[in-house]
């Protein structure tokens, strides 16, 4: 029997995963599932050469990578792009780092720094967890008594990431963005999306339409240039634009990509198991 | 007016805050207070030339460090320790890496996983979420009735950082634990901790009795190596100690530090601001 | 067109509220769907005479018998048999009240008051919050240190309800109890509950296995004052048994009857329409 | 020793809790204190003759007043008043059975039913869980968007009541209410309020300010029916005041009276002392 080479760390098995699975097999790669629902995860070797990291949920992600590393087991992604992608706050301190735009922001913890925050941003602000998916959560302010109402209900969640706020300035067209997916540095393709009637967030889970756009230079360059700094392998770069030109609004390190492939036809998880298995080769 | 050199950041005034605040001054420095509960964090300069994190919220601290150095000023700690010492799964892996021994341990997300952990693990074991301090939630589990009960209690909570389970191995003798206080490399000195009568967790918020240990070498090599591995400037690590020898229990990046004031006659807030002093001369 | 009779309130479409519609027009009644997912609920006709209320959340199916009871439509069961059998404090204090026999139980609020609580009933005892099903979060106290862990851990809930812990007597021969079904002041049947190896809580939700039993005149008596004492017109009733004979454990004012099918031969939900038309046609 | 004619039970000792024991004294009662956060409740006598209900968590209220009702214990105010008040759902059912007005409301148990509801009630409109006090989580509603973000957020809490939404139409000079203190049947007085510059709600914990009133005929009429409705010994009523006349809003059953006493120099702890004398004498 040969040595399993790739392990798919999965909590959901989404089409994504599925479709991952069959690909590093096309390939002719050994492919194993972990499904840490099922499992219990610890600090010992999995026998595996490398681990694509897939469930949902950010910190089973961020978990099953951290203890994968930790034994010698390279992950796409790395845990450190999966938490300073999937913490909107470690990710805007990572983009100013390194010099890149993104809608002016201020860090509230209670009602009365948010109401700060508010004065300095003036409204429409949004106001958004750190963590979450989806845009859940995120919620556009448009006057302080909502907002108001908005950390008072925060303030119950017995989490304090949850009852961080980051309050942003909202990007005037921001019904719309873009989302560019990169792999190893190369960009994969892009897609506009855009808020449905009577909803303002373009997440598709809230029934914002997409459709295939071609990236123009200047957001290949920005979208590349935010894996960069989060050493993501295998990310989707969210950008905003206003009059200055493209901004990074979020970056995801366990993209779902099924909505993707149907607005730009690229076949991401053949790519994605091509790209691992160079890299295994190497 | 002078320019501030030191900045404090705090949420919640206890009195380490309060002598970290006077001992800067004491040693000359120009020391201002900010309150993250009434003012909100922007990435913006704070024209500080250094900031001490000190929010009791782990999640606090470690946004307010990670705001700080994204604009280029240096905090104690560094928002990188605050993390991987705040998050029990990534100071395990860090740990690991490095080849630092502790308890055995297995992480699970349900309890079907949390069964099969304490099968590998055996009872009695210890359950304990990934952030939190004080013992908050940290478990003695003796058999696997209660494991599932605690599971199912946790299931309940709204964040999945909570709805994770660190079972590990129980360390015979347990109920004792040493804390060693490392500043910028150096030992400053060490307290045993001890269980009171009916609560094996030792605690001093539980109930915990201390007292002054002269740290051993081996205590003195692990707990600095340990500071070294999570980047800390100013650090607290728990030790467990076996047949095998000493173990790193947990790192404290925002550490508390009355009880061993009194138990060590250390003058942690003076040891402190002095080195502050020699960091911002360098 | 005839006017709707009966209104069946449900928010989750199980089996039961299935074979219950189909029953209703077996019977020859008009009825009506209301699903109080997808409608709001207000205080004015709904135009039925009669709602058969089956939400399964305890609050989902509180709210909507009140709302219509307000307008006048009488509701199977009434809000206040749902309210005093859906919330345990309610339902013993009704059952003390009335003379009828339950395990001895404390209620308290704080960790300090449930040791204390302990203290008188001794271990191992139960613990459960007032509010929930399927042996959701009851649990079995062997020592204190899990009482304290399982109060710590409900503590982290921001809903007073479920940081309220009935402390309560554990019953020898705990693990089997029965459960009789009440229609009308009428034994329908009984079932006998056993908990599954590993398992002390005979919830079939927890695996717990059934069998149909030929109910005694102790259990019917007991059933019946219990169903009685709630006015309850079609409940669930749960009785332990030890040496003093037969106690009340839970009622239930939405009893999911699947399992008592199975085991019984019963027809319930041809009953409860039968039953239904009666009260109309009164 | 004289036997112990009136019991306290209370959980946080507030200046009202305070004022009541030495009032209770000073009548010539015989008092004793129960905190609730001490010591467990059981059905089991108290050796008292009546006891008064005053912790602040209106479930713990509700508990201590059924437990002691259970075992024979008159008290103030009996369990269902403290628990019609205390859950707004089954207040407006109580209301509306008995014919008294309050602005038009829907209960939503979803997304779905809350935005169905606002179509009805149109915007501005008030969304409040049942279940709170001093204006907690109460959100002026100026449009979907609005609505759907707290609907998101009330999503995350682990309780059902917390997750309902009562949708109510905003009341014009909504930001002006009256309290009205009844007790036996009497009315002890009457106080404004009235919200501060840039908050809508009324309630003196969000800063409202207030000022006693002589209350008028259908002020005195109103409060005191839903008092008798309510099956309220010492409530305090809050009434809404538009074109059609006053409604009411809000009962209750534990009520605070500190800004009471000082807007309208009632002595309500010895008024209330002298009532439950006299109930005791009787």
């Amino acid at each position: 029997m040969e040595a399993v080479e790739v392990e798919l760390i999965y909590d959901v098995a989404r089409l994504e995963e599925r479709l991952i699975f069959k690909a590093l097999r096309r390939v002719g790669l050994e492919a194993a599932l972990t499904n840490v629902k099922s499992v219990p995860i610890g600090w010992e070797s999995p026998g595996v050469s490398l681990s694509i990291i897939r469930p949902v949920s950010m910190h089973r992600a961020l978990y099953a990578a951290s203890i994968r590393e930790a034994v010698g087991v390279p992950t796409v992604n790395r845990s450190s792009t999966i938490l300073f992608s999937g913490d909107k706050v470690l990710t805007l301190s990572m983009l100013r780092r390194h010099g890149v735009r993104f809608p002016e922001s201020y860090v509230a913890f209670t009602v009365e720094a948010a109401e700060k925050a508010l004065e300095k941003i003036g409204t429409p602000a949004v106001d958004k967890p750190p963590v979450g998916s989806w845009g859940r959560l995120v919620s556009l302010i448009r006057d302080e008594e909502t907002l108001r109402s908005l950390v008072e209900h925060r303030e119950m969640l017995p989490s304090q990431v949850a009852r961080t706020h980051i309050i942003q300035r909202y990007v005037d067209g921001g019904r719309t963005d873009y989302r560019v997916l990169v792999l190893g540095g190369e960009i994969l393709g892009a897609m506009e999306r855009s808020a449905r009637e009577g909803e303002w967030r373009s997440n598709v889970a809230r029934g914002g339409r997409i459709r295939g756009v071609k990236p123009d230079p200047e957001m290949m360059e920005l979208a590349a240039k935010a894996a960069e700094i989060l050493g993501g392998e295998f990310v989707a770069v969210d950008l905003l634009k206003d009059d200055g030109g493209y901004m990074v609004n979020e970056v995801n390190g366990v993209p779902e990509f099924k909505g993707f492939m149907e607005a730009t036809q690229v076949d991401v998880p053949l790519r994605l198991a091509e790209h691992v298995k160079t890299v295994l080769r190497r």
